[in-house]
């Protein structure tokens, strides 16, 4: 189980009263906020603030382009309008802030996203939890044979219970070494920390947490404004992104769906579900149209390209 | 006067209704959100949203410090102790935007600032109203002698008189002719633009807005975090700021106060009212707290910054 | 002309002798450094420093994706990779810093680039000089009047001529008055600004300044990274941004394809002339691949974007 | 040792010619340019390119202050104004290429610092080098008792001697495990992966890689400009960042004074060796030096902040 009996308290108590508040409001999010998603088998995400709606993106577009916006467009169209022709700032007007827990490995991925803002748990300042990531069966998958950075198939049988029996013996091993090396017992009275074996002094916390294994989880807040979480998701929530960050990206794209639900139809259409043509990709598949059987040959595009342009266009 | 009808109606209307939120709320700013504080002529201010208040920070740090935080320090206590000792992720944390109307070379000034987020009327897109800052008679003020960045005494008299006819005629000139050369006349009845002089095409807005002078007022969204907010207010409100944008930051930093008071209070203390010594005046002041005589010849520390030094401390 | 005898001989002093460097040079760009291109009427844009080349995107990539991808692929193969699938980090290793002279309100738009590093001229420091913009006959275009914020047909005849008289008049006058207002003559012996009319004071130079109009030149040092010089370039190259701005981007693409020409092969074919179909369209696009006869009307497209995808396409 | 022969070698092609460059040249980084400065037991940092030197940002004050700035200062005397008074621009106009190898639990530190642009060696995509780091013995400290993210004392006799011994065990079984699930021998002629053990498909490099510990090595290329760099500096080169991301502080700064050897003088008499006084601390100060005895109590200074202060000022 991913949450603890106080987080689970700490939920309750946030979601336990309503204080009225002139600021736009999602409904959708709302309904949402503060719960958390549970992932992989001890993560999770929740949203604990939010600021703005689609109405927020619509108002900053019409202080650029003035009164004459609107009239001519509704909202969903003028939002579908920003996102089609890349007007990112109207959608930088929207933040929000999440609460993630989360497996080491993924989380030195995510921080690459660099204009985002960031609190985690210190293990130089605290001590971390005994909790790290081992695979479900259907996810423990072989190197791809064809993709340096991918998965090809599942493991099955001895191989794959040798590796689940590893996983979670070394990270069972390190962590009781960390604790060792720690030598901390519960806080006496007056909240001081007291040592397991007191013959010991144990090794500072900031050296200590360099035994664990990066599956070991850690959590944050993080923040970011609309355009920028839409970039995250575009990446994340590709198929070609490691399951382990996927399953947060999806679960993201859910609370985005809720908030900003105009924003988010957009950025499927546009984003998500969208196909970049390179100019030579473009002018064969006018060829195409024409009626002309163009080859990789003669289209001039590399033969990686091709493949990638053909499976798009569903003709592999 | 700086708002016009639709503005106060509105600022009326986003006032008329609160609706119940589970966010965190800052009492202190839902009392000023909307409403607009006038700044020089034509100019205003107004929080139109905000995300968090001192809680949000004491939380975020709290993720971060984990458990023993809690019992060690008050919320204050921490916040000061953030602030204090430069630990700037929990106050970004929180988020505000704002609505602001300022001339366009203070506009110049401001977006400096990268880290916001903005959303500024487009005078290629729309036509600008005919607003321009013209500075009050006690604001007028020579070259500085000393500062080449800075002001001296007011003028008077005649070359005030002259200044401000200057400023106002050619204002009012330059809008004129940008206003001919658009040659728009209202809308008709489905809300296309007429021309004034049916005779002409109009200059594309594009074009005709390079005759305006640079103290046409614009107007923008202009969101940041709080610790953005602070390095801005630190910068903005400073005396060595010029006034045209330092009664800006001053009413921002009202804002500011009213939104997160715990955080106000500290930045106060420990940026807006701080001083900073190097290394070589540090020196110095320890000699002189050891109670040696001084001076500037035997401090090692240069002319300029030993006047600074002295001034700090209150002994020119 | 937009170059001083002094930045003539400051550039002909600066390309008089070259140092050896351990560094990775460019030829191509070295060929072109501190050399001022003309654009519009008085502007320039130079490189005047750079750091990286080809390979050194090529070498990033490789400590990124280790051993295996120097056999695997050759550089520029690489390099198209990258840029294909959206790698944009190893762009991020090239750097180069430009020197430009441009009017005000070119300037205005190209701050919103907000990852770059920027150095002004300071009108509130200095003074101006007496230059201003005045677009060229061929560029004096009327209102659009299908797009609101682009440019319809040229201007001719005596609307043509008003409209030039006017911005130059205007620009003369309130030059003149800026001028007046500062009160200042030349620097005495010691260095010292001496007035004008010795019975004034002047006016200070952060306030005179407001009395410029947009079309006043100022000039910068401008730096960033080769991924956000694309960005820069995509959308300020495109047929869609405002012809003075236009000029800009299409003299720093030809610095560009000096310094990095195969990653500036790989940009013009994967962004520059690329084209994005949403989902929506690109269902459209395989139907069509497929014979059907597909209209918009049963395409789920809106009539606007079917017109962009359709011009796209060749097919209007 | 922390270079491979493969690394040496490389150095060695990289300086052995020399290319002319108009560029501004620095001879004190040219003189280590590509070296490596060896760190902890397999780490190194090198600067491998770099943009600018102490007169490029004398050039960006100039072009922002105007003419005037020449005669009044010296090279010198300017960059210590801008540092002085926070003038951050000029310092952005040069930068620096560095590589780094590293402890993965300093990685996560150093991350942290978003201005920087980053390639890491990708662990989804290569395998790990078998390499971890072991403080030396001297840095095996204790727990802080008075500073919760702080070493005490060193350990010693059996306790240090049973940490150095699972840390290393640890990381040697976790690695084994690592290479056995991956189960990757030696490229074939055609440089395809084999199989260590055929009956085996291996398990994926995106997941091995969470078996190891966070003291493995990790390494990239880190680019950044020099005032952010400064910002790096100060806080890690300062006496409460952790040991171990210290060292690569420090060797930065090293590199950094042979760089721009005015702007790294600077930087330390006004940041690294600078101390800031809170307005109720400056308060306290101005009293002491008028000859008042003051106490904590009579300060309204916290007991903490008080102490801090004292310490500063050297009357602990």
């Amino acid at each position: 189980m991913s949450l603890t009996p106080e987080q689970i308290a700490e939920i309750a108590a946030q979601r336990a009263h309503q204080t009225p508040t002139y600021r736009a409001v999602s409904p959708g999010l709302e309904a949402q906020l503060y719960s958390a998603m549970p992932l992989l088998d001890h993560g999770f995400v929740r949203a604990v603030d939010y600021m703005g709606d689609d109405g927020a993106i619509v108002q900053a577009a019409r202080v650029s382009y003035g009164r004459g916006t609107k009239a001519a467009r509704n909202d969903e169209g003028l939002i579908r309008y920003l996102m089609r022709h890349w007007h990112s700032t109207p959608f930088e007007m929207c933040e929000i802030k999440l609460h993630v827990k989360l497996p080491i490995f993924v989380a030195r991925q995510w921080i690459r996203h660099r204009t985002a803002n960031v609190n985690e748990y210190s293990a130089r300042y605290s001590i971390m939890d005994k909790e790290y990531y081992i695979p479900a069966p259907e996810q423990l998958a072989a190197q791809s044979s064809t993709n340096r950075q991918g998965r090809g198939d599942v493991l099955e049988g001895e191989e794959a219970h040798r590796v689940l029996t590893l996983l979670r013996e070394d990270a069972e091993l390190t962590y009781g070494h960390y604790h060792e090396m720690l030598n901390e017992g519960p806080p006496d009275a007056d909240g001081k920390p007291t040592a397991l074996d007191p013959s010991r002094q144990g090794l500072a916390r900031e050296l200590a947490r360099m035994n664990l294994t990066l599956n070991a989880y850690t959590q944050w807040y993080w923040k970011t404004d609309l355009h920028n979480l839409f970039h995250f998701l575009r990446l994340r929530a590709d198929a070609h992104a490691q399951y382990e960050i996927r399953v947060y990206a999806d679960a993201i794209g859910e609370l985005t769906k809720a908030w900003v639900p105009m924003a988010y139809a957009a950025f499927e259409d546009y984003r998500l579900n969208a196909a970049t043509l390179s100019g030579p990709a473009l002018a064969a598949v006018k060829r195409m149209l024409a009626g002309e059987t163009v080859t990789q040959a003669d289209s001039g595009v590399s033969a990686g390209e091709w493949r990638e342009v053909m499976g798009m266009l569903g003709r592999e």
